[in-house]
């Protein structure tokens, strides 16, 4: 109940700190007979591994290798449960051991400390960004599922860093360069943005944009669990993730229903909570991530704010490895509804 | 399966039409011994009634009294489901035949269609707004229960409405003005907008925001259920909404770590979707309610285009009736997690 | 969280109690395009009505007529939740204020005190075999979708009442005779130990065998939610059940694999958790209802023991009211795995 | 969907075939601030090990050594995923590359067949008794948490095998024979009998009987989530079970409710689903295991019957180890039930 299952057909439930000796997921509700290419798993995670110094990321290195203990046999999924685990291979909780006292600014720490009265100082536990590699795995078999059942692509992209926003939309660029950003032009100059950053020990947020298409008309359930409601909590669940729109977003808001009706993609792709068939298309703003180099006045246990600077290695920007966690939820949301639209008439021939 | 239960541990369970006998709610999960204070439901209900013209709304009458069916017994709750019933006094299908062969843009229409094969036409069904009177009646439920075991205290209101936005916000004078807007001049301008769109038979949306005071350090979970990701798919299950945001909200995405870690308010209450004492504030985008008395395009279910006015009355805008229904499904939220916290330390006194 | 939900895909929620207004069922998960045949869960309902002297059964009207609220129109199911409601017409709390400070014997009187600190003492409120009438309204349309998706049969009767046991089994004549047994000859007997036990203010139980047909190979899931444990958790919802076996039952256990392996029923149509395409068969024990109009000696609130008669009606055998009840339960579980094999496999083609 | 999860605020997913790398579960719901010791749960994992000849059981050796990934801080629960993994160190899946074809009789193979349209052939897969190992992890972390939130104590024992019933019960005995007897004189007998078995390259069955002490009134929910309803399903969910009861059982079906209401055992400590403060006292019928050595008839997926021996290592009688697994489901259903009680009241001082 610490909720960290998703889904109720297609159903993940990730574990796992970062200071741990493994992460892993288990995915119960993969339909047997898709085949599972464990190299395309491999290839997502390392979408999400640490990159280069451009896009921001800290240069230490995790394997992030995943092992399938369950549910494939001879290369297909089996209809029982995938368990998937990913060895943390990099441990230093020294490095942690000085913050045990202290609640990092923008982190969960004060929140875990207040819930559970105790808490794992060692990084950020299960708040830690490490947890989304679970996810990456997880949503990569939700990929395989939706290649296979209907030719669904998702592609999101780095739309804004660090206030520079992408001119152009060209999904071909994306993975080009190591902002993920679809407009090399304008990656240039947010990698001049996280390198300002970097100087001053800052850190930088952005935005993701995510674009589905493929998606036949009727993916989604007319109340609570509409697509853009599941996708809503999908992607606020990722750690940073402080705003989230659908097609007009906050700009339908000082729209007019004759506009708005009519305006291309205003609806995103979902009305009334069920997808229309167009292409999908929704926001994430990230914030800038809160681990920054600075000295910061943090609060401690025993009630008084102290100066501390936390030392180690930092990402400027994580929104280029938002990315791919964005896509995993986005995925994971949708093979969801995919299974659940088999149940939603009694016969295909009867309608 | 058709996603209309909400929560896990205080769950809540709508059905009904528009345009059937009734429609209703069953609360599973209040815990025994709260009083249940049948007029503050009701009260919370006519919040969500049609109101002035110059709140934008028609003027047809709906009572909408709700009868409790279960789980009461001398005034307090038993611990067993509360049935919720609320009759639908106004049904005129007939209104609605002209639109069977069409669909309505924005609106849920094409997706039921595309969904299940056929539709119940006779106005938005499970989509329209009325169902959202379920809601506040169990979120009425949800709030007597928050106000027993903490001092928590909802409010939402009016932040923007046809792109006018209040300039000031003071919460006494919300229920003041049919706008349900915190800035009385602000209010006027709107009431204006509205006025205008009238005359266009057009509508208009804005923006909802919420504030929550009075929730302890610690409610939320850490992964997949995090406070601020219920909040978004509970927000997100209202029809009209397109966007979310929780502090900061996309500014963030523009920020820089030192400023945003410590600038007042920019986590809005939670931080690693954990609550952390502070007031919680979150913001909905509103759309335009897409039904308009102006003529529009709409595909037919032959495939074509027709020109088609939909008769009747329409509200200009459902924002001021949007306000109660936010703050109904906050609650919802806040009760599930209030609940689930009992469950996460094995004995207060153990820490 | 009070557990007033069963299934999960096909989803339904009960409340209320035997004296207050109404109890009735939410039914979320019924496929689109089902025709709903009213007369048919009127019909499931008026088997479970208290029946004629010679069944065992108080003579006292309850009409239990029920109302669809939602979810159909044109009379077939639209794919959105179905309310079902049913007045209580009967409802004579003032029969009941002489036990509010005792505990009945075998009833969950005490437990309800402990549990939530006070009870609804008009009654069984929860516990009540009256909440059972909205599980077969529910069953009946679980029956009218497994009756369009496969030829499912399900037929329960009376095998043991009051120590009688039938010698022969011919489902022909179960609704022909008041007790719902299928050996006319056992019937009588039947008949005659339940007017003793009525002499001597008395009850009696007995078995309930169910028999099911037309379960393609295939339905249940592997580990948890096998076939057999599913029907285990519905059939022991039942209030007066202490037993429940599949097939063989407790005679498998000692017996030996080379006879078990081979014996024809032992399996009772489920191996494995998974249906093997036979007849299901199951049994279900179901007490002597505790309410008899002896004096017996009762715990109070007050720690010490009390003699007491309960005056009022009271049913000398509920097992043939029992028996739609159980086929409802089987119902339900039935429809719940249809729907979730309808998710096994990525695509049949593809086998 | 494959059903792989027990619980709903207690809750724990399984994965893991009998040859594939690993088996494992993740336990989701522990509260913060359990002390974990290990050795407990390697103990109980000892239990559940394949024994000495004389319990009829196999001599291969299975370490079982169980690894906790997740979850545990410093010796506590920190109130995260609790990640269990075993590996399986004997996977000779040549051993089973001639059942490739044939579907054993009395095992899931042709149901998994019928589902899944093809299955992994090495050995039961999901339906594989090892799968319980992980059952047995994880109900020794539910024993964990109920040790510290209440005396709950479980207890199973082998009360009839093979025909043999137990004539005595002494508790103190069950650890100290290899049947888990809680009569020496009778596990002497039983001994015989299973040793009859193997000369007859046969298997035979028995019955668990569990008792609970412990347990306060109060527990468990008044509908669909009984106390009984939910060990129903949760023992019914142990591979070769194929009956269930409670306190008197089937004998109460030809009881009178005079005799039942007063009888001392004949509710074993459940009334109307919710625990009376009595010990619970329920009973497993278990079939006789189906791998047996003897030649026997199998249909093959060509539709013919072969006679075909099943080489290798079989249990006669998995009785004694099924005792723990029966224990571990008891455990998870009651760290359940006493989790949700948490919430089943607004105040304990209201009361």
């Amino acid at each position: 109940m610490s909720g960290s299952t998703f889904g109720t057909i297609f159903k993940v439930t990730t574990f796992g700190e970062s200071h741990g000796p493994a992460i892993g997921a288990v995915v119960d509700g993969m339909p047997a007979g898709v085949e599972i290419d464990q190299n395309f798993i491999q290839q997502e995670l390392d979408r999400r591994r640490p990159g280069s110094k451009a896009a921001g990321s800290t240069l230490r290195k995790e394997s992030d290798t995943v092992e399938i203990l369950s549910g494939v046999f001879e290369g297909k999924s089996t209809g029982t449960p995938i368990g998937l685990l990913i060895r943390n291979s990099d441990q230093h909780s020294s490095d942690y051991s000085q913050l045990k006292d202290l609640f990092r600014p923008g982190h969960a720490d004060w929140g875990f400390h207040a819930k559970y009265g105790f808490r794992d100082y060692r990084g950020g536990g299960r708040s830690s960004g490490r947890e989304t590699a679970c996810r990456v795995a997880a949503g990569a078999l939700a990929k395989l599922l939706l290649r296979r059942i209907s030719q669904v692509k998702i592609t999101a992209y780095a739309l804004e860093i660090g206030g520079v926003r992408c001119q152009n939309i060209d999904l071909e660029q994306i993975e080009k360069n190591p902002l993920r950003a679809p407009d090399l032009s304008a990656a240039e100059k947010m990698a001049e943005r996280i390198e300002e950053c970097r100087k001053n020990l800052d850190s930088c947020g952005g935005i993701v944009e995510c674009r589905i298409t493929g998606v036949p008309a009727g993916w989604g359930e007319p109340v609570f669990d509409k697509l853009d409601s599941l996708l809503a909590q999908a992607v606020f669940s990722i750690g940073a993730v402080k705003g989230f729109t659908v097609g007009a977003g906050f700009a339908a808001a000082s729209s007019t229903g004759s506009v708005n009706n009519s305006a291309p993609g205003a609806a995103g792709g979902i009305r009334g909570g069920i997808s229309d068939g167009d292409e999908i298309v929704f926001q994430a703003a990230v914030k800038p991530t809160p681990s920054i180099g600075q000295e910061q006045l943090m609060p401690g246990v025993d009630g008084a704010m102290h100066p501390f600077a936390i030392k180690g290695r930092h990402d400027v920007c994580i929104v280029p490895r938002v990315v791919p966690v964005v896509e995993a939820m986005a995925a994971l949301v949708l093979a969801e509804c995919a299974l659940r639209q088999r149940c939603a008439v009694v016969s295909e021939n009867s309608n």
